[in-house]
């Protein structure tokens, strides 16, 4: 089959590599409908993360059971599916207090930008679709294995709820599923920081209520002037650096919290911000597989549409321009089809 | 009046001062009939925090109401009445968003380790009990001032819940409030961290499951050891150092929460403990007022008894005693009586 693997700074290549095969009882093989580029793939590709070797690629999917070995129960070939960016077993204790991101079984992948995906724990990973979706249907569900997660367990973690003010620091694919995720919480208002016309049409269409385009001081200072000097209820940090997460804490109310998934590249976490101010701060990678169900209806009722952020499509053999896209910016969050 | 001032490290004086007055129409005088030496006294006691000049200090209490101002409608002279360690109008935004630490017109007090107290925003601060107290009482009721509802400040940032496993980082009053807390909000397992007998007595009487006496490492592992490798759903850190924020983070299962008390003398908040782990981080200084309505009505009931973390009671002429006491860890908490 072919394959995405990184070989250094911007260097990724579609290669032959050998077809994964069930190798655990609790395995199954994907063939994937549709592969996507990750925000954190970039890390990689930009050099900040180094690669001692090559690699295979790509942790976003969603696709068609090809085989199962012979524990697996949840899922049989034929059926389309959609798995997180991490794999969980949804059994141990890790998993049953909800937080799959972290199971004591979990694995990664040997690439998901590929034709074909080993996914091990497959019964605690993968949910079937009711049925295979329609074309328009694809890109909604595929963002449910990361992006729409992560956005949404920002606004878990912030603790929004019905009537609250939320903040959205980031206007890329993450931050753009914490608008969607913070609206159908619930919150009354939702302001996205977004510099980007394109991304401010999506922000409002999912529910942002004000735009704010500043940022840092300036930014900040926006947001007081929204929320009559206090700062907002709940803040969704879906970026990542040292200056976005200073915005997010800042952004927030005393006795407020700040959700992050912003992979964080973040040397200091101020805490003149935290303490002080009764500022919380709560977030890392999502627990997909404990959002799914839920997002997963969403999406098939038409109450939610994440796919909006996949604004450029792709065939998985121009995967390398996908990459380019995402790193100039041209391009939110590239969909790819094998 | 009597008050006492701290002039320098190690050196504090009950000294004669101005009788306090009502200054503003929101005002209240309150005669003290207990106060105490808090934990936090100790920083600029130790010479940690500097003191530039001499200034009355202490922030609990409780009294009787001795004068009230013209706006004044909540309290009465001659009401027995507790307030927390700040002023807070609850009326303001963060007041009704139940951050009163963080009051947009909370004050401190000009020292109530004094005869008399003056207490501005006394509407939004002081509570009256039902009745004056008995002398048996008013050790719990001056708890609320401070300790107890920083206890139960830290159980409600760390997300506690009936079911929850509860670890308590220190053993001081706030760390035994915190058990105390921890059990009332119906944690089955806590686990507190003491290496002193008499304070792990009070820890079973407050509620403790487990005693843990280790710090540091063997303390994380035998954390780990009781709770099946995961850690706990919900830590509380009432020290506030480096060490005791670390052990608390390492002790939170992942996805699970830390609500933090200890006035921070922090110079690096771990992201390795955070972000990967999904652990969350939440807390300052306690919103008294919020809790002070439900807590109140507890100890009037004997529901809860947090009075028992005063282990010494001098009479405020003795209040440098009180303080040596405090400093050399011969009292966990020292209760003073005008």
């Amino acid at each position: 089959m072919r394959g995405t693997v990184i070989h250094g700074t911007r260097d990724v290549r579609l290669e032959e590599r050998p077809d994964p095969t069930v190798v655990s009882p609790t395995d199954a093989v994907v063939r994937t409908v549709a592969a996507c580029v990750c925000g954190s793939d970039l890390w990689r590709y930009r050099g900040i993360q180094e690669v001692t070797r090559p690699t295979p690629i790509g942790h976003e999917y969603v696709g068609v059971v090809e085989a199962v070995g012979s524990d697996v129960t949840s899922v049989r070939p034929g059926q389309f599916v959609v798995g997180g960016f991490l794999t969980s077993d949804n059994t141990c204790t890790v998993c049953r207090a909800g937080a799959h991101a972290n199971c004591q079984n979990g694995t990664g992948y040997d690439g998901c930008q590929a034709e074909l995906i080993r996914v091990q724990n497959a019964d605690g990973t993968l949910v079937a679709t009711p049925e295979t979706p329609g074309d328009a249907l694809v890109p909604s569900v595929l963002a449910l294995s990361d992006v729409m997660c992560t956005g949404w367990h920002a606004a878990v973690c912030a603790d929004v709820r019905p009537g609250s003010t939320v903040v959205v620091v980031g206007d890329g694919a993450v931050g753009l599923s914490g608008v969607l995720a913070a609206a159908q919480l619930g919150a009354e208002r939702v302001i996205a920081m977004s510099r980007h016309a394109d991304r401010q049409t999506i922000a409002r269409e999912f529910g942002a209520t004000d735009v704010v385009a500043e940022r840092g001081d300036a930014g900040v200072e926006a947001v007081m002037d929204l929320t009559g000097g206090v700062g907002a209820d709940a803040v969704l940090e879906c970026v990542g650096t040292d200056d976005s997460v200073v915005q997010a804490l800042r952004s927030a109310r005393p006795g407020g919290m700040v959700g992050w998934v912003g992979v964080p590249h973040v040397t200091d976490l101020p805490q003149e911000h935290l303490f002080w101010k009764n500022v919380g701060l709560r977030g890392g990678p999502a627990p997909v597989r404990a959002y799914l169900p839920d997002l997963l209806e969403r999406v098939w009722s038409g109450s939610i549409d994440p796919g909006r952020v996949f604004d450029l499509t792709l065939p998985l053999d121009e995967v390398a321009t996908a990459y380019r896209a995402m790193d100039e910016r041209t391009a939110t969050k590239v969909m790819l089809l094998p």
